[in-house]
């Protein structure tokens, strides 16, 4: 009977949304803000200058780079909304669960950029974006199974496309972490090549305006 | 007589959430770059990887447990405009005291994180936790209770629920500082379980898509 | 002729609300990030609490006045765009203006929990407020001049309370200033009572849901 | 055949504005932050005043500046969205490049404020300054050359007027840069006064309300 059933709210992902921009735009300064300045800043002579600023060359790479890759995970993040529009508790934590890996992102960016041919700085700094990634595929592969979440019709090739392209990055960055074992200057131009992937035209630019 | 009667604004909560949700995006960044980094990072064995890392577990227990915690008031927060819309002086002043205590968790953690073990740090943790939790139940409270700011009818079993998880965490975090007392390692047990008490399925979840 | 006139945009003042917002609460997050934990923190007895926060407690103060402030502040800001919502170039430089000597208020709040006795660091943080407060008044008075930009029918009464509340502040500040000369501390209580005026009921609630 | 053409989403630019707004906000609020108050404060006199806060002058002047060159971007930056309403792939990582291009500045501008008649700092200020003109110019002429991204007509005034504000910048920060090398101080001068110029009445005033 109709009179047991509670009134389901139309709980919209604005909010979430709108939280998530938040953490990015604050994740994005941060990365750049953590660039320092070398202390005794008097440059005079093009010596002076790479003097002053070769030493901050490979910390400006790095923070390109998670600059980059926050901007195509922003972008996953903000498309998927385009078919999941309402929210329940259990998505709604797998997004904080997912801004929470994201906020990271600056700390094991800062510990990359201390020493780039570190192991250990590789590893935690390919293990937390691709557990970004994970957490993002997560929460798009929870949404999608959930009819009353969804707000239009999923094209099978856009779920296939989607699949690819979540989960190229964790395998790709997996790769990196072992091969950074042997030859850790491959694994940092892994880390360049990667993004570039996702900024070439793909099957799912059809569906865009 | 209606003439003399002063049109009413339609003051929409939409701004009250947009500004929180700025304010809960800085202070959940803020909190994980308040990890600092070793000074000193040349991490080549799995023993330096130790060495290094160790001193910032208890770090990173205290932020990831801040995180959910903040991530969870965020989430009550969010669900409250559900059914309550618009906004008086009074409800957006408890709104700004709300968010006024929550900027004060970043702070709370970094003290509780440089000893996890003391008294007064767990005090102070505990008691910055359980004012958010207890001016986010006034915000409640008080919307629920002028009729001219609600938007839905406001089911009474949502409202029962309502109350013990407003209330819960107060409860549990007052007794988690008085156990600190004696043992402190006990209480930071409770700041760890407390959380995942709500995350548990819940009877509210019903109302949700 | 109409061919000849130029079609005007609807520039909503959407963007400008969401832009401070985001400032808002930067600025009110970073107020209390400012409170620095003393450096050698192991408390064990009240004595050791007490030696360590105490000298914390002017810089509480301070913390605790300009986040209400702010938070009036937004609250004036916010009430604003109930009656204007269009937006021209002149409206949005005044609004920049305003977020830019917002954005200060963390800084002479800082000089003034530095030394709270000092008179050019009352002087200076007087002055901030002062000026966010005619800065609001400046974009509020060219706004409700201007009918292009109104949304609503502005009552006379709301009008002149309107410019009460404005002016209140910045002419308290100018006494509270001036006092600072032979007796800063009624300075600092002037600081501390001018937000409670805010807060009071007013003749402009009734407007209100 | 209609069959196999994949229905479009309506990508809005809501969420890209959005993430610019908190972009902006950190960026400003973050600019200010960066003034930082001498260690030892203790001001009785006008002479310790003076003392104090001369060597902050020529860093307030900068990041004084550069607020109003944000402000000034951000305004363009919400205009552009007047006429350009809907998203593709490239549209957004042009405006997630123009936000990395922003970060920037506040580094920049600390960069400026450390030596404000250095050759290489005003290289890089003035360097940072153009792309970040020239990266919201792309944005703008890779939208409206797009038909499907646009929302309204664009009048070929507006055309004119946008190509001439946009690249009016580049030029005269190149001037700034290349002057520099005889004139440090006129280049100061012209990053005073170019963002003036963007505040005159210009020919667009009449399209908006």
């Amino acid at each position: 009977v109709k009179e047991n059933e509670p009134q389901k709210l139309p709980v919209s992902s604005a909010r979430l949304e709108s939280l998530g921009d938040g953490i990015f735009a604050v994740a994005m300064t941060i990365l750049i803000l953590d660039i320092h300045l070398p202390t005794n800043l008097h440059i005079h002579t093009l010596r002076d200058f790479k003097q002053n600023f070769s030493p901050l060359l490979p910390n400006l790479l790095c923070y390109i780079i998670s600059f980059i890759v926050l901007g195509i995970m922003w972008f996953g993040h903000r498309m998927m909304f385009e078919y999941i529009s309402r929210m329940n508790r259990y998505f709604i934590f797998l997004g904080v669960l997912f801004y929470a890996v994201i906020c990271f992102v600056p700390f094991t960016t800062k510990l990359l950029a201390s020493d780039t041919e570190g192991w250990y700085n590789i590893l935690l700094y390919g293990l937390n974006l691709s557990i970004c990634n994970i957490s993002l595929f997560a929460q798009w592969a929870y949404g999608i199974s959930n009819r009353n979440l969804m707000h239009r019709e999923l094209p099978d090739e856009v779920r296939r496309q989607a699949n690819l392209l979540f989960l190229l990055s964790p395998v790709v960055y997996s790769i990196a972490i072992i091969v950074a074992l042997w030859f850790p200057v491959i694994s940092l131009w892994i880390f360049v090549v990667t993004p570039v992937l996702y900024l070439l035209p793909n099957k799912l630019d059809k569906y865009l305006p």
